[in-house]
């Protein structure tokens, strides 16, 4: 038969998927000899069940609550619905995964008219006995009953207006005898019956809300930004009630067995004196730092201190207890596993490696790797003088200033031509993804902390500050007002998006300190993992915060940003546009020491480390003029010279507008990003690859010549079919060849190549033979692999698939396994056996994703690379990804 | 130790690769008993070691000539440079591949001073003697020393002009000998040095100019066109001479053993008496019907019917001969299949299968599934009035008529307004591209066969008319002068490209008729193939066509088009630019009885047969007016207000111009190809997909009352995940069933998606569960596989890659098996193994290609979808393919 209900001492294994965290934590605490009080849970498997039977409790399953009743009546001594010493309960949700607050609970439960009176007279105060009805009628009413709080609160300042009561704590026995009478005749009132009386009743019906609650829209969404599978249910535990409001020797309390901000040593928390656990979350009286308890109850205090030693001991993990003491008896609730933040989860899991209670494999699988990106995200330096305009929510974290524009076609065009924009909006929608792609920061001021703003700030990594309720837009004047300050789109404005601060022009940042234990973390994850970690970097600087973060290199430098540089588009257009193959030459050749310079400084900063550079990528119209700027400029000109026909200097315009427009029609195409670019560009221009060769070898023979020791990979883009990546490879073995020779040095020459269209995956085998390495560029293959669009998904129709769960994930975001990672599998497999010391990257968004660096590790990858900031996410991810499914 | 060389008697086993197709020929006619003059043939091998060995003869391949040499003066009887009899030969090229014409011949070799007169005396001819001599140093002088032509011709007429003959068959044997006099005298002059007099040496240098001659340009661009592998090589075939320049018992000829142009029964061809074979080809004398050979040489003439007929029966194959009679001796020189037009080869298979000669199998694998094509091209219907204006080259056959366009832009664009346009443009370059693919056909003044336009048109099967001189084109006014009129842009003019003609207006056309043989071929193939064979048809005239053609059903109805009717545009428009779900709403109202008489139609046209509907696939900006253009609309609106502000009609326009620009800007998409398109769409705006499986169910219903048996198939375009197949298979179930149940009638509702995204293929085995059958839509496949866009493609680097022979094939035309070809095979084993009664079919362009369709067989598909047209040769292309892979 199967077993739906567990007595908490009963349980032989605290299986956290059936008994619920909360579940099997109590049955744990009670099994290791915890002062828990008694009680039972309904598993999750329960839970299925009632939904499955349309909402109500099988019964099957109350006959088996029924009797964990009768046993908990045994252990108690108590009786449920007794006259004597009357059982209560509490009735709480507890799911696999914590979802605080977000599910019901059931206070005080088996109070009535007659229990209400034994609890008076056993414990022989009124007023506890009432307050415990009052409160318990409040919350069934509200939790089960579906009767408003607010409905109980107005009878409540009724009777204390009629009474005189500034305070609940004023309220006497008779008081709350009143307040009883008015929530019972309320109750009749909005139900038509009366209030249940009948304990058992009242327990059947807590159990359904709970169950209930479960889809609840609270939990509901919860779930979904938590992503927390709809399918775990929720397990019901119900246990002896105890009473921290009984008296001045009773209290209740919640205290952390370490700081949960800092991670520091030494118990946290705070209580109250003669209150239920309730009180202390409502925040009527303010509750005393449990260090006060030394004083009001020392030896309560010092078993308190005790039993955290032991929790912590015994979970090998920092406690969020939650505890009661009834008349001088300390009971524990509740402990769980403390949540805590990026800091405290390093500094925690490097110290309980350093106390013994845990191994250093543990500690690593302890912190989540996405926080330590928390940890680096710089940090506006308070130094200089700051002028703080407002503050709205802090919604999601980091510094950033840009120009402000107020729309996302700007911050995407702005952007663009190189500017750093801030993207300042009253609220966001899905339409305005390429301009939060665009922007450094997001300003709104509407929307909270789960506005759509700031659910896409986060999910970006970008700083957002929402709901800045002193910020008002004038869109049409293109401006805004903040606090008392007038901005117009391209003054700079900074936010901090760790505090929600607004702040006037650009500010000072500063690389967030790494604590010790910081480093020791990532130290102990560079001896487990398997997985090389890169970083993806177009310039020194970034090649040397990479280096500091602890890349091994850099696994992508895109060469396009450098010929975006302001000062060098006009060269780059001008060999775009060149009539002759002479001037097309001259612009390379101005071009060459340009590109020379770059590939010096990133060599050098990588110094003794591979640096994997891309040639030349995107389509050259990219470079050149907006077709549809031109087109109206076109328009316009043209229109003009109807009513100035005579005007030479719009004719002169006209001509060079056409001829532009002509190139720039010429090479526009429908869909760029399957366009003519990449290689595809290189086999009908090879001039910019052999002046990138040439520019990567002169910079590496200077460097050589320096002593050092540069170690350039060149990279082939976008290669589909095995004869693009032989031609490729020729030309630059060729050009490198001969420059090393002009240059009298000596260096491997290495190419490899992107896998990014689904082709070049599935001819691995072939293209293998002509690579020394593979770079799977998860950015494009995804686009390939789904036909998606990523600019035209983001903005059109993924965040309705999101939505809708019809994907699971945002592929760009987190490695599609089934359908890109199978193509990944594939490719690995084949190249591996034709050339096994094949070099295996990963250079997409993906190389610093957690979960796709978990794939990456059973994929059986060589590396991955990331942004330099997401180096030490990798490293622990990478190393946690060896300690899950390590190859032998 | 290796064999290069091989005696015509010596070989056993006659294999083309080896002694190419000319020599295993005259192998296999010497050991079969036909009168062939005795000879031996280099090896393609020693093709191979001759170009490895720097172009040069290695020795011993040259010991093997000699020895081989020896043994041909055994068989004849005379001597190699003899004076008594001396052994002339002929030095030939011979490919595995026939390349007529393409490499280079020298008849007469071994004469010399000595020689010559040995010969004059032997023969009593010394004209004759002189007459070849003169040949050979001409051919020699031009073949192996490079001597242009022209040059040995001045010579010749100086030599006519001094002795006053008007014709070569006037010059005596003195004149001869003054020639060749002057002729030695030039090469002398030439080359520094005299005429090679050693016959050996002759030889020698004659076998290495054939065999660099398989480098030559005219080779390498033939075996390009015709995608002969360079790696093949060229065989040289020795062989002895025999004259048909003896007298008036000589003579030399071709024949065809049955007519090439109409496959009727018949020795058809012709000869010269008193002649060597080049001056049959060079057209010098009109030679003879072979009939008159009758006459001429009544016992010759039996002698050559009874050869042909053994011939025939000997290849089992109609043969083309090369004969020669030397007095009185009938040699054939060569023989080989007989290049003929489609209708022949129909009819030649047929009839030799009815005589006996080949089987059904055999005679289905001589048909060339590609030439069928060529039959069905409409025709123009020549009694109509025609105006012909001009003719050009009939550079690619078929008919077309169409609106006159100058440039490729304008084509594209008036053709997406659903206009029919010929493209008229002085030459065709890459550029043009997207305008030949838009254009009904091509018309050029200038470039031949092998022009651009003319190579483009005949690969899209577009028909086409080149280099017509008599077409004078204004670009700037818009407008050309052909045959005495002056043509408009937006004037109809129509080609015939099986003939050249250009004819004024539109014309009417009819289909060509199909010839009994044609009829049976195919019904032999319909009892051999196992691929179903379907159209790809969008309205019920071209369902009907498809039927006609043997079509099982339709694999690819496409909706759009339906869509973008001039008349419906407005409708479709109105839905897209809906404010409100009522309005919306009211717009697919309109929409739906349209679609369901567009249904209606289909489904009877193809009545039993199943019709497979893809629901909408396109973007919706599609449907709107292009971006571009109204950007130019608004900035002269914009420009035009600053001079007239006030003008109240003009900011009218603006603010509709705006309005519209903002929507089209709202649906604008970066790559639409990868965009909101096909079932992305549909999880969008439910409704539009909801209106047409209301249609497809409201015709059928009406079919099935009717008492017809409909049998539409519901297929989703761009499925990628499970998820959105299951949603949009919920949608058609949900839509047809509540259709069904009003109108009270029964059909199963059979759904089923596009495989077309790499994704859909890696994930097959989940997307089977949801789907009853797969259609790879192998154009879009190709696109996404390769990350090519294809308009991009073709317009911008695809030419290039094909020139470079980067790519073997364009992958839109030839499906690339390795790369799209593999997604294929993973997601039928995949399909299949879920759902082992899986229907899979392939509906690209693909569908219609005989190397694709022999892919489907060898991956198991179940039918091929191809346009109406293509249907007969998907049919024949589908049995070969059986033939050659055949499941048990």
């Amino acid at each position: 038969m199967t077993r739906w209900v567990y007595l908490f001492d009963e349980v032989e294994r605290p299986d956290r998927q059936l008994l619920g965290g909360k579940g099997a934590n109590l049955a744990e605490m009670t099994r290791a000899g915890f002062p828990v009080p008694p009680g039972f849970t309904l598993t999750t498997a329960a839970c299925h069940a009632f939904q499955e039977a349309g909402e109500r409790i099988p019964d099957v399953i109350d006959d088996q609550v029924m009797t964990a009743l009768a046993r908990l009546e045994e252990r108690t001594g108590k009786v449920f619905g007794g006259m004597d010493q009357p059982l209560l309960v509490s009735v709480r949700s507890g799911a696999p995964i914590s979802m605080p607050g977000m599910m019901d609970t059931i206070l005080n439960l088996g109070l009535n008219a007659q229990t209400v009176v034994a609890l008076a007279e056993r414990t022989g105060n009124p007023r506890f006995a009432y307050d415990c009805y009052r409160r318990f009628i409040q919350m069934f009413g509200d939790v089960v009953l579906g009767i408003p709080h607010h409905e109980f609160e107005h009878e409540l300042e009724a009777v204390k207006t009629a009474a005189g009561r500034d305070s609940d704590q004023a309220m006497t026995a008779d008081d709350w005898q009143v307040v009883v009478e008015r929530y019972l005749r309320l109750v009749e009132r909005r139900l038509g019956q009366p209030f249940p009386q009948d304990p058992r009743t009242q327990l059947r019906l807590a159990i359904a809300a709970v169950f209930r609650s479960w889809n609840n829209q609270r939990a509901v969404v919860y779930r979904k930004v938590h992503k927390i599978p709809d399918s775990l249910g929720t397990a019901v535990n119900v246990q002896a009630m105890v009473f921290g409001n009984m008296g001045d020797d009773s209290g209740t309390g919640v205290a952390f067995t370490r700081n949960p901000s800092t991670g520091e040593r030494g118990v946290f928390g705070e209580y109250l004196t003669n209150a239920q656990g309730e009180d202390v979350v409502a925040g009527i009286r303010t509750p005393k730092p449990i260090a006060a308890l030394a004083t009001d109850m020392p030896a309560i205090y010092m078993q308190f201190m005790e039993l955290c030693d032991r929790l912590e001991r015994h979970y090998r993990d920092v406690q969020d207890i939650e505890f009661t003491v009834e008349q001088g008896r300390l009971f524990l609730l509740q402990t769980r596993s403390a949540k805590r933040t990026a800091a405290a989860a390093v500094k925690i899991a490097v110290d309980l490696v350093e106390e013994g209670l845990i191994d250093r494999e543990t500690a690593l699988l302890r912190v989540e790797p996405e926080q330590l990106h928390q940890l680096l995200h710089p940090r506006i330096r308070e130094d200089a003088g700051l002028e703080v305009l407002a503050k709205g929510l802090p919604a999601s974290p980091g510094a950033a200033s840009g120009q402000v524009v107020f729309d996302a076609d700007s911050a995407a065009e702005w952007a663009r031509q190189g500017r750093r924009v801030l993207l300042v909006r009253t609220e966001t929608t899905p339409e305005d993804i390429h301009g939060i792609l665009a922007a450094e920061g997001i300003l709104t001021s509407r929307g909270g902390m789960t506005s759509h703003a700031a659910v896409v700030a986060r999910g970006m990594g970008k700083p957002c500050v929402c709901g800045c309720d002193a910020l008002v837009i004038n869109p049409q004047a293109r401006t805004c007002r903040i606090g008392g300050r007038e901005v117009r789109e391209g003054d700079w404005l900074s936010i901090d998006g760790a505090t929600g601060r607004v702040l006037w022009g650009e500010v000072a940042r500063e690389q967030a300190g790494f604590s010790p234990e910081f480093e020791t973390l990532l130290r102990w994850a560079d001896e487990v993992r398997q997985l090389g970690v890169r970083a993806n970097a177009d310039n020194p600087e970034d090649a040397a915060r990479a280096r500091a973060f602890g890349a091994q290199g850099v696994g992508l430098c895109r060469t396009e940003h450098m010929f975006m540089a302001a000062d060098r588009v006009p060269i780059v257009q001008s060999m775009i546009l060149a009539q002759t193959e002479a001037e097309r030459q001259e612009a390379l050749a101005q071009l060459l020491p340009l590109q020379e310079g770059d590939f010096y400084g990133i060599l050098k900063a990588m110094n003794g480390l591979p640096v994997t550079i891309r040639l030349l990528d995107p389509p050259l119209h990219e470079f050149l003029p907006n077709l549809e700027s031109l087109v109206a400029r076109q328009a316009a000109l043209a229109t003009r010279l109807e009513y100035e026909p005579g005007n030479q200097a719009l004719q002169a315009e006209q001509r060079q507008v056409s001829e532009l427009l002509a190139k720039v029609r010429s090479l526009h195409e429908l869909n760029p990003m399957l366009g003519h670019r990449g290689c595809r560009l290189a086999l009908t221009f090879p001039e910019i690859y052999e002046m990138q060769v040439r520019a990567i070898y002169q910079a590496a023979a200077r460097l050589l010549r320096e002593g050092l020791q540069p170690r350039p990979e060149v990279m082939i883009p976008l290669v589909g079919h095995i004869a693009e990546l032989r031609r490729m490879r020729a030309l630059v073995e060729r050009v490198a060849q001969s420059v090393l020779d002009e240059q009298g040095v000596q260096l491997p020459v290495v190419v490899g190549t992107m896998i990014e269209v689904p082709r070049a995956a599935l001819t691995a085998a072939e293209i293998a033979e002509e690579a020394e390495f593979f770079s799977f560029g998860t950015n494009d293959l995804t686009q390939t692999t789904f036909g998606f669009s990523r600019d035209d998904a983001e903005g059109k129709f993924l965040h309705t698939y999101l939505e809708q769960k019809v994907l699971p994930d945002n592929p760009f975001a987190v490695l599609d396994e089934a359908g890109v990672g199978r193509l990944i599998t594939l490719a690995t497999e084949a190249g591996r056996r034709v050339r096994p010391e094949l070099k295996l990257g990963i250079c997409g968004e993906h190389g610093g994703d957690p979960a796709s660096i978990d794939f990456c590790q059973r994929a059986g990858l060589t590396y991955v690379s990331c942004s330099p900031f997401r180096v030490p996410v990798a490293r622990l991810a990478a190393a946690q990804a060896a300690l899950r499914h390590g190859r032998a």
